[in-house]
């Protein structure tokens, strides 16, 4: 609870922004910027509201140790977040120049933005317009380039391994084929490793276009050894050829499927190909909330750290990353608008092969 | 694990099943059968595999000690389970002598069956036509007749609190209003218990139609709050007025929002009366799976318990209850087709509403 | 979060106080008692900080809607509490005409006093003088007279529940014996519920003296069957016969094994008799913490509720309680010093001992 | 489920083991051991009961798809452990050779010994004489020398965090010290991490004596802000200077402390320092047991499967290990009997400092 200032220089203001969907973990990176910054410069943190929306709206409010104190393992964040809101279109107008004249009025010497790719395309438009900024990356899909593991995929992975476990008692005393839908519109990253976790007979990923007959195959063979199926398929997963992804076959037509998303596409594909009942899942918002894991918890934590030392030795316009199992940071012009998915040779989807596990080919 | 068995009297032989859907806990009542009957009378116990279609294809295995020793924790029922097999209507055939006399070749002195409203019907069918059994009731809605609280309803209560607490973090951080839809077609005992214990703002049940202007204003008043708010809805409710339910709106017309549920009828009910985002999630089947709470072992070990001493009495034809929180046991016949929904003036109906709990009127 | 003021009576003012041990559920009851009397007549809601010590050191704080919004979920109490003070025994003064000094000059109307029985006897102290109290039980051991079922018992026996499963997998990787040590001084509820829940194949509670070769008798016979053996005993549970209690014993010995507890105790007597090695783990203080289970938070909520009825209806000088299932109240007076222990033809007991449950004699 | 064999060459037959203390993933190693061989060489899979001692006493059993299709969430490990049981000095004796003869008469083509230090020592010692053999790291504590990353520990650690959280509210509720006590005898991984997760104030391991008046201050200055003291300590932790462990304390002398270890040694050396309340819970084996975490479960997954690749690929007497998150193996002869503890400048102890944690020093 220490904190050190000094009578010369005044104690410097970082301002703190959350932006973006939910993810288990930020107020773990809110609490470690704070206490960090606090505890090493004795710096007045303030939490800017509702992501860059508090920088337009002019709210935000001051974040002591106290007030951070006990949001460690709190789910959500506790400065609200946005989606949308953009200082460079707002209703339609770039307000980006009134928002950094807020930073200024605020006296921000920095700000810390943490957020997916959108928040870090705002936030790099600032940088560029004047304003110091520090990102984290926020990505509960474990996509973002140049970051080994996100903050919030354990939690996320955790509650879909939940969810594919729960369903497989129900699956095994029907002897049905039980489809999990889970998060991952591009990357397959928590289809894959929840479906390891979580004992899938079949993981399906955007990145492996799957065969509906390969699965029926699979369900078959099960269905006589007298065993459930369990498949974990990712939102953004699609049948093999054709050229047709699920998205757009649901979008283009209105379809009663669509808002029961590929879980149920596929559940619809199977279902005439096989004997057993098929049931489908689409865990949805229950994946973005909730308590962050230890490990993300740890996780966060550091990441938050990292973004203060870089505040602390004035490396700005950069983004911290984990890299070979260590914080480092990369420049924010390189990360916006790439993704990270899965190489079809990722060691995870090789040892996913080798113990069996089908990945949606024969 | 010690036994006794009478030289002059051979043990005499129990059969047991589970029927209907899956339900936490079954394995528990199994074990505590099982264990019970052993313990008390030296019995052996045969396990019928997948409800009364075990009777009917003949697939029995013995349960001694050991293989129930370590099932009191899991999901599921290791005997399997079916929905639809009945000995009175197999493919369009009455099998129903054929059952019996396997039952009488098989040596079982009476049958435990565990199971649901169908399963209790069918039991009573080969009661009246000789075969001693014994219910045990199974209903994850907890909403059978005479009997006050069912196994596996506080662990899906439990699933369904988790997922409420879940949406509510990303609820908060981004002021939505946050709809997830338990079971309970005819009955809200789910939802009601799950929305107290989760801190729903509102609570939907079959029993009580609701207004969407009233749900709507709650939502507005808590946005002015910068609150999110969250809506707990079981599956069978409906709108108040219009004599319409939502079973029937969405049976009438081939409409793309019947795979979604109730919980998405209530979003697009909702939506446009309010500026705040609406989202919905739909539970589904991850309610019936998982790991029973500690509760629910110790209710379900109880049931079995009760259902091995009514074995023991030669009590037959009697399903075990819990009434006034102690074991007891009522006639078949007296259960068959009656639901236990919630009361208007329940108790904790009453304790919702004087919290300020809104059930879905003004 | 609507709430009725009656403009020619003012709102009336109800404190609230929490005093004794921790106990999971304490800010559910906390948040429906103030919501029940906001929601229903707009009453002001005073907490009174650490127990009858806030109204000793004038220390409260007004609890509001917001302030018990997101507390249902979360362990302990936010008004803290403390074990000892007491205002007719403060540093050996009765410093009680001066609490209720400060309780008129607050303008209380009436206390609502949330704790155990030393709690309980204090509140009808100051009853007794004057000042209008209404009582709800609290107590982790679920030993309160003419209550069924306390709040917080639930959580504790999910918590005992999960370390039995835990040291299970242990013991039978090993072959060990393990022992696990619970709360339960004087009562076994909690052993026993959770000894029922986890499994245990010994559970040993103060009400049942045991035979230390009975309990070995049972470990040398799971042993031969390569089985583990796991032990779930109350922390007042003793020795039969000798008339010496454990307590006794160490309480007259600088022994060596006072801080261990009972559960090493029993280690020390069953090891020279057994070959199998026993390991002893004594749970201590996590079984008091952490967040409510779902069935606890609405069991809470039921109390604070209740209570809040009785303060609506100026039924002072009572105390609520859980009884046939249903929320009702008893003179505060007929509760002071009265445990209620486990029955030892309880229907629990019987339970347990029919499906082979070694209850500490042979 | 698929299998290929070659009708020239028939299916080779490998053996598995367990050795050592029970740990939180055994079973998804054995699992992906087992799967992985019959998957890519229609091997045959010998199951060896209690680690070496299986090998001694001639008792195996065959490992099939079937019998670990259900072990992955599993705690302890379905073959039994033993931690000493040596080839090397069975009751005084070499057995070795006779270890040697049994495994060639079972037609082993190799072991897989999954296991501790001492496991490997003696996998080592075999090795040597002529049994090829692949090891698999196991350690709780996250220490063997090579390897980043263990299985088993994020479980340990998640089970230490959640009873830092639980005890975290009793402390809170009472405003007081709580001291909570985790395995790690030379190594401080498991309090690091859990004490970092369950926002412990003060984290205590054995690489970095303490000065109890460090401590102290802490704890006095966060009683004046109305703070508990949530105290993380390794088992190994010890006072600075003096020369003298706490391990070294308690063996010298019949001291009441012993059986509650340092946790309570600590609570000893602190209370006389301050005023609030200090309490001290030792986990004990509850930090051993139970389901692996999902990513524990992945990543033994990982390891197992890297082993079946080693036997694959004929690449014996190696050990397994997770080196810059990517699997690789080391010479079994370079592990054995060194440990990893954690360096002082561990990024993650450094950022522990940075955000105010105490790490036993002023």
């Amino acid at each position: 609870m220490s904190q050190t200032t000094d009578s010369q220089n005044p104690a410097p203001r970082i301002g703190v922004l959350t932006g973006g969907g939910d993810c288990p973990g930020l107020n773990a990176v809110i609490r470690a910027v704070t206490k960090s910054l606090i505890y090493q410069c004795g710096a007045e943190v303030i939490g800017v509201e509702d992501g860059f929306l508090g920088l337009i709206e002019h709210r935000v409010r001051p974040l002591d140790w106290r007030s951070v104190s006990d949001i460690l393992a709190t789910g959500g964040t506790v400065l609200g977040t946005s989606n949308t809101a953009s200082p460079f279109a707002w209703h339609g107008q770039d307000v980006s120049q009134a928002v950094l004249a807020y930073a200024r009025e605020l006296g921000l010497q920095a700000l810390v933005a943490i957020g997916g790719d959108g928040t870090m395309t705002m936030a790099h438009g600032l940088a560029q317009r004047g304003l110091p900024v520090v990102g984290v990356p926020k990505t509960i899909d474990n996509d973002i380039a140049h970051n080994e593991r996100s903050f919030g995929f354990d939690t996320a992975v955790a509650t879909v391994t939940e969810a594919l476990e729960r369903v497989q008692t129900t699956g095994q005393s029907h002897g049905r084929v039980m489809i999990v839908e889970t998060m991952g519109r591009y990357a397959g990253w928590i289809a894959l490793e929840a479906g390891m976790a979580g004992a899938a007979d079949v993981i399906l990923i955007p990145e492996l276009p799957y065969s509906v007959e390969a699965i029926a195959a699979v369900c078959r063979e099960r269905s006589r050894a007298r065993r459930c199926t369990v498949i974990c398929i990712a939102e953004g997963a699609a049948v093999a050829g054709g050229g047709m992804t699920i998205e757009r076959t649901v979008a283009d037509s209105p379809d009663p499927l669509r808002l029961g998303g590929v879980g149920h596409v596929l559940r619809a594909q199977l279902q005439p190909l096989i004997e057993a009942e098929v049931r489908a899942t689409v865990l949805g918002h229950v994946q973005r909330g909730g308590s962050p894991t230890p490990f993300d918890r740890v996780l966060a934590t550091q990441y938050g750290n990292a973004a203060a030392q870089l505040v602390l030795r004035g490396e700005y316009n950069r983004m911290v990353t984990l890299q070979h199992g260590a914080m480092t940071s990369v420049d924010l012009a390189s990360v916006a608008g790439r993704n990270r998915t899965v190489p079809t040779d990722h060691p995870l989807l090789v040892c996913a092969r080798q113990i069996g596990v089908c990945l949606g080919q024969g």
